[in-house]
């Protein structure tokens, strides 16, 4: 079943994460998008002032709506309800099914009501998977709410109503794939992750990152993906690389009301905060000490709107990063914020095919290539495959390091080869070589982003580099030189001995900025 | 001479970044500070919203206010004349007399003034040498700095001024050393240096931090260090953490008048900002857009607003991270930010014993290992130094990989281990190892930071430990053991190989969490 009209548009992307908009029956959302959690009853700031904030879509739970207002929220919707004019996203409660053992509420009766309060995105009743489940019982839960599923959707109505499929599964990631393909197969337009708990806890970043890339891999792009309680500045730009579109978390008023105060980098309870490095209208107004002497609801409710704005200044960051298309150098950058997200970045250096496939052609932007990680960003390995495709009939082989004026062919160190090897120069093949990009021959170096990269002049680990030595070798298969030269250096010497041909070396030095021959300790 | 008295007072350090108290005429200044300059004539932003913003201590220019505003200053006083109340630096125009080759200015004269207008902070006229003089040309400005300095300080009157002692020498290591060390036993309370603006157009940062880190080692902690021109969010966390207690820079409204925003990892003009991911009351009140359809002055003076709250924010980051003591890991992750400031991170990991002085022996927070680097990062070369002298009579050795719980002797592991080990207990030195941490004897597994650390599970290259290698190669020198059992991993045997001893392995797995095992692919 095709989806009546676009209901997503994708702006533009980078890795896995997009700038899109969702086009829903209360406006349009502008995604990767936080979803604060609204409670039905019992809300204490105002969904209004939240909408003023910038957040265009709210999740809130049917169920509750249901058991506590279920009359009120028939006749007036849910819009009503919580007092919020744009999109709002309902959880059907299967949690609490679950927990409470409700045996009152069903999923017709479940879908029924959310088609009758007008949300704009509901879910229908699921039994979710959360973590430790035995196999057989994740594949009962999993077959139950595939079966809710499709019949709910069969049953939908055409009101503009995005219903997203839930997708379960958690650690079980035959079960996560299974249960992807076949909501999509059903003609969900959107679907939803359930991120355990637990992972969040144990701060397992990197099982969470792989079981989104198993759900990824199962979905066309022009499904949005939500997913379940992970709105922390820590998890967003993961997240949002990985491919997550929307995600919700009432973790701004939990955290709040615990005295935890979230930072880019972290939640750190009140009493350990000397200084507010936020320019929010909580933080001007007030010091951390003065926060904490306010009487409780207050305190809870200031420190909640700042939590919220720091949740928003995060995903504003993600978003300029993928306009810019700095989002590998984003996410590589907050993996240094705690030991386990940066496990999780081992995700992104192994699974390159699948991220080159949002990351466009050509960027404004030089890339920035910092340490080995980088030679699996999607640009470097797409170079890479470009290289190893070439072919010269050339006999002479000469490679000697990048140097600091790009392209190759009109730098300095271009015109000094040419001149050194003049007599076979129709014969030679020209080659620069970067530890990151590999070989960079000559016509190529113009191409993106073998003239558009900035590299640390770190020491690096020769062995590190194995992407270097495997595109060395291929060249060198493909290509049947009969001479190499190559310029003596330790990395091009210790290369050269993995490839097992004779290379006679040359001295040869870059023209590099005098500063950095000045300055002596 | 010994100052009259304790004008600048520690309260927590962290690696040889500090949180201090400038006390001044016009009150308290906390360091870390970032010190506007605020033009004597034409500033479109009131240093009065500077100061309600949290600015404490801005810097003016003596020699303009001396030519534009002479008479006028003397008789308010320069507090009057830019209508700040807090504390005030002057910078005594050495670049402006130097190159409109103004005679008619003397230091005698230029002291005189900076007296009279009773600025807190004085500089002496000082003969700035930038970068690229000749070693001649630099050492005769070094001596004519150092000369004017001199007896602009024995001149001075004990009126609470504070008198800062210019450091010259940029590039020329050994002049910047001389001149500090001149400087500090003239007696300057406070002295400063001059940052190249070469430095900072071409990204050096590396030698940057050489010419800070040159400095700071000639003086006693004491004497707080400013740093000239260097107030961008990328360079402040830099700066801090070599031991810079305050550095001015007028890039706020510089920026601002070419449509430049600052953010935290770099600057962005206006027409490429698509999102604001800042909080601040500009940002709330305006879409990048509006700021740009804005009357030129307006626009800029806006901008030059977030400039200045997003400074602010960098500084207050960098406070916070000393009072948690996570200086260490907030700079190696600020490094990834560009592929030049990357290049300093070299500096910290090469200058340990500089970075230990600051550094307390017990942390509250945990450390974060991620990478390599971190095997210099204070805390642990502190550990491996304790190690290295570490004596014990057994003759039996026994090492395995470190578990989740720790300290050592009170894990599942130990416990496992005595039972295997029953017979020998006596004889026996139980030991676990972290390939950041070396070997922990247990008798040491409770010393911080040993049972203290959050360490990534990432794959990690055995040849990079070298820190390791060397305490390993100690310990078993040092300790005459007959038999040594160790577990047997990868990184043991690559590193028993290097000690050339006869190491019995034996299987030993540690107890890891149930979540590590359950996800597979």
């Amino acid at each position: 079943m095709k989806p009546e009209y676009e209901m997503f548009e994708i702006k533009k992307s980078d890795l896995a994460g997009r700038i899109g908009i969702l086009h829903t029956n209360h406006g349009k959302v502008e995604t990767p998008a936080y979803v604060p959690v609204i409670h039905p009853v019992k809300q204490s700031i105002p969904a209004k002032k939240i909408k003023e904030m910038g957040f265009d879509l709210v999740i809130t739970n049917a169920y509750i709506t249901l058991k506590q207002r279920g009359n009120e929220a028939v006749e007036k919707g849910i819009h009503k309800i919580i007092d919020y004019d744009g999109a709002i996203m309902t959880d059907s409660g299967g949690y609490q099914v679950l927990e409470y053992g409700d045996i009152d509420t069903n999923y017709k009766a479940m879908a029924e009501f959310e088609k009758k309060i007008a949300t704009d995105f509901a879910i229908p009743l699921d039994k979710p998977t959360g973590f430790g489940l035995s196999k057989k019982k994740a594949i009962e839960y999993v077959g139950h709410t595939l079966k809710v599923s499709k019949e709910t959707l069969d049953a939908r109505d055409n009101n503009g109503q995005i219903w997203i499929g839930p997708i379960q599964g958690s650690e079980h990631s035959d079960l996560v794939r299974g249960s992807t393909r076949e909501l999509v197969k059903y003609g969900f337009q959107m679907l939803a992750l359930g991120s355990p708990v637990e992972f969040m806890e144990s701060y397992e970043y990197r099982l969470l990152a792989q079981m989104i890339i198993t759900a990824k891999k199962e979905m066309p792009d022009s499904i949005p993906l939500h997913l379940f309680g992970a709105g922390h500045p820590l998890t967003i730009p993961l997240a949002v690389a990985l491919g997550c579109d929307t995600f919700d978390s009432a973790s701004y008023m939990l955290y709040a009301k615990h005295d935890r105060y979230i930072t880019e980098d972290g939640t750190t309870h009140l009493d350990e905060v000397s200084y507010f490095s936020c320019p929010c209208e909580i933080c001007t107004k007030f010091k951390p000490k003065e926060i904490l002497s306010l009487p409780r609801d207050d305190r809870t409710n200031n420190l909640a709107l700042h939590n919220l704005y720091s949740i928003k200044a995060e995903v504003d960051r993600v978003k300029q990063s993928i306009h810019e298309g700095r989002l590998w150098e984003y996410v590589l950058k907050k993996a240094r914020a705690h030991p386990k997200l940066f496990e999780a970045a081992s995700v992104f250096t192994s699974n390159t095919s699948f991220f080159s496939q949002g990351v466009p052609a050509f960027k404004e932007n030089a890339i920035f290539l910092f340490s080995k990680e980088d030679q699996f960003r999607p640009e470097v390995t797409r170079f890479h495959n470009m290289v190893r495709k070439f072919r010269t009939g050339k006999k002479n082989l000469v490679i000697v390091a990048d140097g600091p004026m790009k392209p190759f062919y009109l730098s300095a160190e271009y015109n000094k080869l040419k001149r050194k090897f003049t007599k076979k120069i129709d014969d030679t093949q020209f080659c620069q070589y970067n530890p990151y990009l590999g070989i960079i021959p000559l016509e190529l170096s113009d191409m993106y982003p073998a003239a558009h990269y900035v590299m640390s002049n770190s020491q690096c680990n020769q062995e590190d580099f194995t992407e270097f030595a495997t595109t060395l070798n291929v060249f060198l298969k493909q290509n049947k030189f009969k001479t190499i030269h190559a310029a003596n250096d330790d990395f091009l010497k210790y290369h050269s001995r993995l490839t097992k041909k004779k290379i006679r070396f040359f001295n040869f030095k870059t023209t590099i900025g005098r500063a950095k021959k000045q300055f002596r300790k």
